[in-house]
């Protein structure tokens, strides 16, 4: 991979992520699947689950109902980036998040707003439609929750 | 365009928003007018007017009265860009402001302490002088307001 | 300088910055003193100390000290980068931290929780080993602190 190459790929993975965080606080899905995930993609979140979801439409499955009746927002930092050949790459990003429920919330959880900060660990891949997100595991070093009104 | 000359434009877009944020952290406006906007430049804050600030002087104008007797914090993140030819694009950042005023600041807002969260829908154009901000909406996802003592 | 030459100068830059964040909060210093610092730094916290820090071993003394018993948090944004020819580079980045610790944590503070808000600035050079931090000087434009239970 020569240094232009590796510019052209960074970038087009700073794309995706962007993509990635303005489609989950939009709740755009269609974004999700058209630009950020692959369709084999696996997200991941211990805190949560200890299975990854697997494959795009259980992402989205579990997102979509996990931000319903909320208002979210998630932004990534400073992404570390190693590529493994010229077709695939590991990255972190620091993230930082806020969710804003209501007491109705499908979900329990016992908490109206929450506060996390942590790291996004997440494998691209170069695939015929682009550069897309092929894994991700989150994990936050720091937690706040509390019950409002 | 070819990568390259891509790369370099959102490489001189970057650099412009990062002095847009510290000029306006640090009431900078002679950076603004020297390295930010353009001169016909505009900037929309649907949720304070409904009507846009056209030009720099109107934008210094507004912006250096409400930022009087304050300290602010805004951050960008992860932009999306999407070029329109090779001297024009739009620009999506995910943004987060914290402002913190006295009692007796001179614009009326019912708040000494505001935090909001949200997003800048920006476009950017390549003037004689280098790449500029030419156009700015900002909209909030989430805003905390507070009175403190 | 070329165009591509800078490009490549702003990233490798970019990733010893996301090296410092991660092995800040992480407490990883072997990679502080891998991939990030110059073994003649300087990190320069006027608030904290009117001296510098001088070389990587008296830096690591201090910052591994002030966050023993501590979970940290420490966000970077939106570089101002500009070169001093090719091998040397001043940039400005606008930062956030958040400070958790125990009331047993060893250094005074008067706080177990604190924000805070401002900038590095920062002179990065290119070494035998690739670009490194040579100086850091942190100022925030807001901290708050507060003692929790």
């Amino acid at each position: 991979m020569d240094d232009l190459a590796r510019l052209v790929a960074g970038e087009a993975i700073r794309q995706v992520k962007a993509r990635y965080f303005y489609g989950l606080d939009h709740k755009d899905w269609d974004l999700w699947r058209r630009e950020v995930w692959a369709a084999d993609g696996e997200l991941h979140v211990p805190e949560h689950r200890t299975e990854p979801y697997r494959g795009i439409d259980a992402i989205i499955a579990w997102v979509s109902a996990a931000t319903a009746d909320q208002v979210s927002i998630h932004h990534g930092h400073m992404p570390m980036i190693e590529f493994d050949g010229a077709d695939a790459a590991r990255v972190i990003w620091a993230m930082e998040d806020r969710l804003y429920r209501t007491r109705e919330h499908p979900l329990e959880g016992g908490w109206t707003e929450l506060h996390g900060m942590g790291h996004y660990r997440e494998r691209y891949e170069r695939r015929p439609e682009g550069w897309r997100l092929v894994s991700s595991q989150l994990t936050r070093l720091r937690v706040d929750m509390r019950m409002t009104r």
